[in-house]
């Protein structure tokens, strides 16, 4: 697919993502590498891959795998549904296995056909879960302009340098310095000239790309502050720390839907108002038959929670739309969406408007939609 | 009271502790600062208090508060039932708040009564609050010898230094460098030497101890890796981190009790063996009569699940004991205690040996102890 296809590019360059995911864990002190641990059920490393897929303009992600775990990647991608993911094996270090994932751009070693090389080419882990296309933009278009970018973080605690005998040498003053995080973005061909300049030695105990590209390639890296989001799930504590910032995420948006004439558009109108000073509210008036563009990026903004609120006769046909949509945005995939269909009776007969019939009928639905993890819950307003 | 008087100090060293308490916890993104925080509905100040206490060898705890938060600071030093602590007014940065709680060993414009000068002091944060007493003991013991000593850990990220125009300088080689982190000691008269010493842009600007031990007193800090649960409470994301690995530690440990004869106390040994592969367990045969000092560890251990085994006829009373032993540590303060009383029959009679009466008895008891915040169950097994 060409890049042009998708969304705009920042400065409409080409991108893609390298993403290097070989670790082995061995500081979070369990068996399995910190990249496949679950966080809310899920890999870590399909949090990152889906913060890339969701960026429209980012064509190709490579995720680098040991030679051990390309099929639970590849089960991983296609679990959850990830598109525009090639995955290819790693070397014994990181620096070899960024190598090989930047190959499959340039030389047909580890792929049977070549991928479009892009102008920049954006490197971040696979276990920084949280980045958002923000950040990505600044650093992407950095990179265009610098030849390299990346993310830095001011220092959480000084920096010492130890004397041979184990004791203090000196501190250094916190302030010149900053930890280099991830993303970072290079123009291709700059990264990929220090990759095959590269002597064994910076590939086997090197870490930092931003230093290789310095190095072989005299290209200052321009350095972009991040948010406190970036950082790497390194520890035990880090997985914790996810698994809350996620549950947070996912109680903290709904989308309110509105399709109803104007004259009961109040309701619609004060549901958002009065929900705004508890949760991050989305309003949007929109017909549900049609493709709506906002609702589409309200969905692969990753909102799970949605109140539509109609006043059809039908009011679960509304709802069925709905449902169509989410189920083609594989967000139920992730996580349980919660949909509260709300239904207005505007008509002067103050008698219960639904019959036995369509309450049955509305229960197989939802017991229907629950199997797809759409959890659907009827409310009926009277409103005169 | 001398600190001679309570556990055995490393060296036979006497040993007090400076908490600087002070900071804003801008960096937390909340109002609060970061060292009141509830964690587990206890603010995190009083997990660094508790660390430090629980180690008998220390004398005096100094916590330092900002002004503001003075009458705070003594209410949960209060509410905790935390001992061996004095409150001293912090300054306005850092290193001007350890300066204060210094002060209280050496000079009068802080407390009324001066403390007993330590040997080695021992600085440690108010946002750290898993610190054990093993790293603590070798951190004082390293500072004895060298006249000061740190706790150091592996960097996490590549630390870089950046040119004024926002691009990079040039990168560290992660291997060389620390991050330098809490507890640190030194020998009093060094660290106040330095601090009377030093300069008002090191006192307003500086953040390292080590580094002004260095620069005013040729004192190489001993550095010694410390273990990952040293890690400070920066971000909103350590919060969330630090309450789950509370809520893990909480349901980690049992303590399985035994005082019954010999013919029977396999029960007694079968359980602890059949709890271990799932839990850290500590089984002990006391006469809970007694004032036992390896029960007395376990409870100041903090542990918070305790099974008491016994086959006498009155039941009841072991486990008052128990409780009593309980109410007295001041832990069910902190959480929940959970107790469950197993009583042995042993009887050849068959027939239920327990009756209305005493059941009667048993729940008044249990509805008793809630209110302590220990939960009591039992449970009658027929054994024969």
């Amino acid at each position: 697919m060409e890049p042009g296809s998708r969304g705009a590019a920042p400065g409409r360059v080409s991108v893609s993502a390298v993403l290097p995911a070989g670790g082995s864990g061995e500081r979070l002190g369990g068996a399995t590498p910190k990249q496949f641990c679950a966080v809310q059920g899920r890999p870590l490393v399909s949090y990152a891959v889906r913060a890339m897929e969701r960026i429209s303009w980012i064509s190709d992600i490579i995720v680098v795998a040991s030679p051990e775990n390309i099929e639970t990647m590849k089960t991983i991608i296609e679990k959850y549904g990830h598109k525009r993911v090639t995955v290819v094996e790693g070397g014994i270090t990181r620096h070899r296995s960024i190598f090989n994932g930047l190959k499959v751009f340039a030389e047909n070693e580890f792929s049977s056909h070549l991928l479009q090389k892009p102008e920049v080419v954006i490197i971040h882990d696979a276990v920084r879960p949280f980045v958002e296309e923000d950040i990505v933009s600044k650093v992407v278009m950095a990179a265009k302009e610098h030849g390299a970018a990346g993310a830095i973080r001011p220092l959480v605690s000084t920096v010492i340098a130890s004397a041979a005998d184990g004791s203090l040498d000196h501190s250094l003053e916190r302030a010149r310095y900053r930890a280099s995080e991830m993303p970072q973005a290079f123009l291709f061909d700059i990264i990929y000239e220090a990759y095959q300049q590269c002597t064994d030695y910076d590939l086997d105990y090197g870490t930092e790309c931003l230093h290789l590209a310095l190095k072989y390639c005299k290209t200052n890296a321009k350095l972009i502050e991040g948010t406190a989001d970036l950082w790497k799930v390194t520890y035990k504590r880090d997985l914790y720390a996810a698994e809350s910032i996620i549950k947070d995420n996912l109680s903290q948006q709904v989308c309110v839907i509105t399709s109803v004439k104007e004259t009961v558009a109040q309701v619609g109108f004060l549901l958002p108002e009065t929900l705004k000073s508890q949760i991050k509210v989305e309003a949007i008036s929109v017909s549900l038959s049609k493709n709506d563009s906002r609702l589409q990026n309200i969905v692969s903004g990753e909102c799970y929670n949605f109140v539509c609120v109609n006043d059809k006769k039908c009011a679960i046909q509304e709802t069925q739309q709905l449902v169509d949509v989410l189920e083609k945005s594989n967000i139920p995939l992730f996580y349980p969406v919660v949909l509260i269909s709300v239904h207005l009776d505007t008509s002067e007969n103050n008698s219960f408007s639904i019959g036995m019939e369509e309450l049955t009928i509305i229960k197989k639905f939802a017991r229907e939609t629950k199997k797809k993890n759409i959890l659907v819950y009827g409310l009926l307003i009277h409103y005169k």
